[in-house]
C-alpha cells in the first residue's frame, strides 16, 4: 500500500538481489525504517523481535530466510541448521513451520547447486500468493462497502479492532483490504480504529490508514458500542487468528465485545479469514482454542513517545495489583455476519465453508 | 475505608477545626498526600483540578468550602462571592450546585454571626448522609454477593468498570460498597478491575482494593467478555452518573459493552445508584442524555510513572490521526439486573423505582 504516495510492501528483494528488505515494525508508528536481512540470523532476529509480525508475513519472511541461507551454503547440513534456526524464532507460529517445511521439502530433492534458486522462486510464490489472497479478500469486502455506500448518505463508517492491515501481511492486509480496495475505487469510507489495549495495535492501523490517506479516527476500546447505538458504525471488519470449521472466530481480545454490540445494533460484523486461518478439524472455538496468556508488563507499561519525542514507557498503576493478560477471545459463529475468504463470503457455518472449500471437507 | 490498616475518609475536618483535609487524588495511585483546605480558593482549586472527584464528594467539598468561607467573613457580599467562586470550579457538576444552593439557602435567613456554625453543621450532615447512603447500598449489594457465595465454591468474582469506589464519595463508594461490605463480613470476594481507558480510573480502583486488602486483578477493558465466557465472573457491579426514571444507566464509556457480555453469559449486572443519581423526569437514556466529548489528549497521552518512578506520559500514536473521546455511554434498562439504591434493590423500570421512591413519582 502507499506511504506518502509511494507503493510499499512489508518485504521485498533488494534491487541488487543481495538482500531482503523489510519495514522494521518495531519502529512504527513513529519512524519508517527499512532494514536489510542477509544472513539467516538476520531473518531469525527479525521474526523473534517482531520487526516483522502477523502470521502470513512471518511465513514469507522465513521462506526468504531459507532461500538466502541456501545461497550462502546449499549443503544438507547447513539446510538443516538454517531450518532449525528459523523455526526457533517464534515456536508457536503456525505459518512459520508451514513455510519452512514447504521450502525444505521442495529443495531437499534437488542437487545443492539448484537449491538456492528454487527456494527463492518458492519464496516469491508464497509471497505473491499472500498478496493475491489478500487482494481477493479486499475485493469481496469492497462489495459490502459499495452496497452500504449505495444504501446511505455520507461515508461508510467501518469499525476495526487490532491491526489486520497490510503490515500483518505482505500487502493489502485482511480486515483492512476491503477498506483499501474501497478507498482506491473512490468510495467514501471512514474507519473507527480501536486502540486495542494492551499492545495498542490500533497505532499501526492508524499509521497505515494515515499513510494511505484513508479518513479514520482513533477511539478507545470502550467506545465502539456507544458509536453503534448512535448509528455511527455501518459495518465491522476484523481479522482472525484461527477460525473453526463451524465459524467460531479466535481473534484479538475484545473482538467478542464488538461483535455483541454489532448484533445489538444490527450492524453487520464481517471477519476477514484467509482459508489458511480456518481449522476445519475444529468445531468449538470457546472450548477448543487454547488462549495464550501474555506478560503482565504489556498491561502495566504503556510504550510510546514522551512529549519531547523520545521513546519511553509509563506505568499507570501502583505496584501491588496482580494482572491477567489474555491475548485472544472467541467470537461465536452466531455473532458473525460473514467470513470474507479469498474465494468469496461464506456464512459462518460448516456447510457454507465446506461449499467454498470442498477440498478441505472434514473426513 | 482502610489504607494500610488505618481508617480514612476522602474528606474530614482537621482535629483543631481550623482546616478541612482531603486525600489529594491527583497524586494517586502513586502517592498518598493529605492536603489542607482553608481558604475558599483552596476548595475551588481542589474541585477544579480534581484533587477531589466524584459527584458526591464534590458536593461535600463545596459545602465545607462555603462553611470555611463564612467563618472568615459571614457577610452577605462575601457569601455571594464565595458561592460564585465554588460554582465556577466545575460548572456542569450537578452535586456542586445542589450542595452550594442548600447551604446558601440555610444560612441566608440567619444573622451573620450564626452562619458559619450552621453551615458547618450542614456540611457535616451532607457528609454523613453520603456515608450512610453508600453504606446502605453496600449492605444491599452484600446480600447479592452472599447469596452467590452460598451457591458456589471459591471466591465470588465481581467485575467492575471505572472507579465508583470510596474515593468518588466520602466513604464506602457506590459500586465498590458491596465489595467492601462483603469483604469486611468475611466473604471470599475477588474483583476484576477494568483499566477503563482513556483515563485509567481502574488504577484508583486497584489502589483502593489493594489498600483495603481485597483480592483483585487488573484487566484491560477488552478482557471482560472472555472472562465471562469462561465462567470467571459471577456478578458485575458498576456505578452510574445519571439513571433515567425508566432504568437506563449513563455511566463511564464501555459500561454498555460489559452489560452486553453479562447478558450473553447470564451474569447478573447490577448498577449501584444512589437516588440522587436518578432523574425521574427522564425516560430515554440513549436519546435523552447528552454525552460529553472530552479532550483528545486523554486518549493520545497515557500518564503514569516511568521505569525510574518519575511522573511521565507517552503517546502510543503517531501524529496525524484524529481522535474521538466520548466520556460516557448508556446501558439500556433491559440489560440491567437491578439498581442497588440506599432503600434496596429495584428492577430497572419506572414502576419498581417509583415504588421505592414514591415521593419522587413523576407528576
Amino acid at each position: 500500500m502507499k506511504i506518502d504516495g509511494i507503493d510499499y510492501r512489508t518485504i521485498w528483494l533488494r534491487d541488487d538481489g543481495a538482500a531482503v528488505q523489510i519495514i522494521d515494525q518495531t519502529r512504527l508508528p513513529h519512524e519508517l525504517i527499512i532494514a536489510d536481512l542477509v544472513d539467516v540470523h538476520d531473518f531469525e532476529r527479525a521474526i523473534r523481535t517482531m520487526q516483522v509480525r502477523g502470521a502470513p508475513l512471518i511465513g514469507v519472511t522465513a521462506a526468504y530466510g531459507l532461500a538466502m541461507a541456501l545461497r550462502a551454503d546449499a549443503g544438507d547440513e547447513h539446510l538443516a541448521r538454517a531450518c532449525e534456526t528459523l523455526l526457533s524464532a517464534r515456536p508457536t507460529a503456525v505459518n512459520l513451520g508451514w513455510a519452512v517445511g514447504r521450502v525444505r521439502e521442495t529443495v531437499a530433492g534437488l542437487p545443492p547447486h539448484a537449491r538456492a534458486e528454487a527456494a527463492l522462486a518458492l519464496a516469491h510464490e508464497i509471497c505473491e500468493d499472500d498478496v493475491r489472497n489478500c487482494a481477493r479478500i479486499g475485493e469481496h469486502g469492497r462489495e459490502v462497502i459499495a452496497s452500504l455506500a449505495r444504501a446511505g448518505d455520507g461515508p461508510v463508517n467501518v469499525l476495526t479492532h487490532c491491526n489486520a492491515g497490510w503490515l500483518a501481511t505482505v500487502d493489502w492486509g485482511t480486515a483492512l483490504a476491503p477498506v483499501f480496495k474501497a478507498h482506491d475505487a473512490g468510495l467514501d469510507v471512514h474507519v473507527w480504529v480501536d486502540e486495542t489495549r494492551p499492545r495498542n495495535q490500533g497505532a499501526l492501523t492508524a499509521w497505515e490508514l494515515n499513510a494511505h490517506d484513508v479518513p479514520h479516527t482513533v477511539i478507545v476500546d470502550n467506545a465502539g458500542g456507544h458509536l453503534m447505538q448512535h448509528g455511527l458504525v455501518d459495518v465491522c471488519f476484523v481479522g482472525t487468528d484461527r477460525t473453526t470449521g463451524s465459524g467460531d472466530v479466535c481473534n484479538k481480545i475484545g473482538t467478542y465485545l464488538k461483535a455483541l454490540a454489532a448484533r445489538d445494533n444490527n450492524v453487520p460484523f464481517y471477519v476477514c479469514a484467509p482459508s489458511s486461518s480456518i481449522d476445519f478439524a475444529l468445531d468449538d472455538g470457546i472450548g477448543g482454542v487454547p488462549i495464550e496468556q501474555r506478560d503482565d508488563e504489556e498491561v502495566t507499561f504503556v510504550h510510546g513517545r514522551d512529549p519531547r519525542g523520545a521513546p519511553g514507557s509509563v506505568a499507570p498503576y501502583a505496584p501491588g495489583s496482580p494482572v491477567r493478560n489474555d491475548a485472544f477471545d472467541v467470537t461465536p459463529a452466531r455473532l458473525v455476519t460473514g467470513l470474507v475468504t479469498e474465494r468469496g463470503i461464506a456464512a459462518a457455518n460448516r456447510d457454507a465453508l465446506e461449499a467454498l472449500f470442498p477440498e478441505r471437507r472434514r473426513q
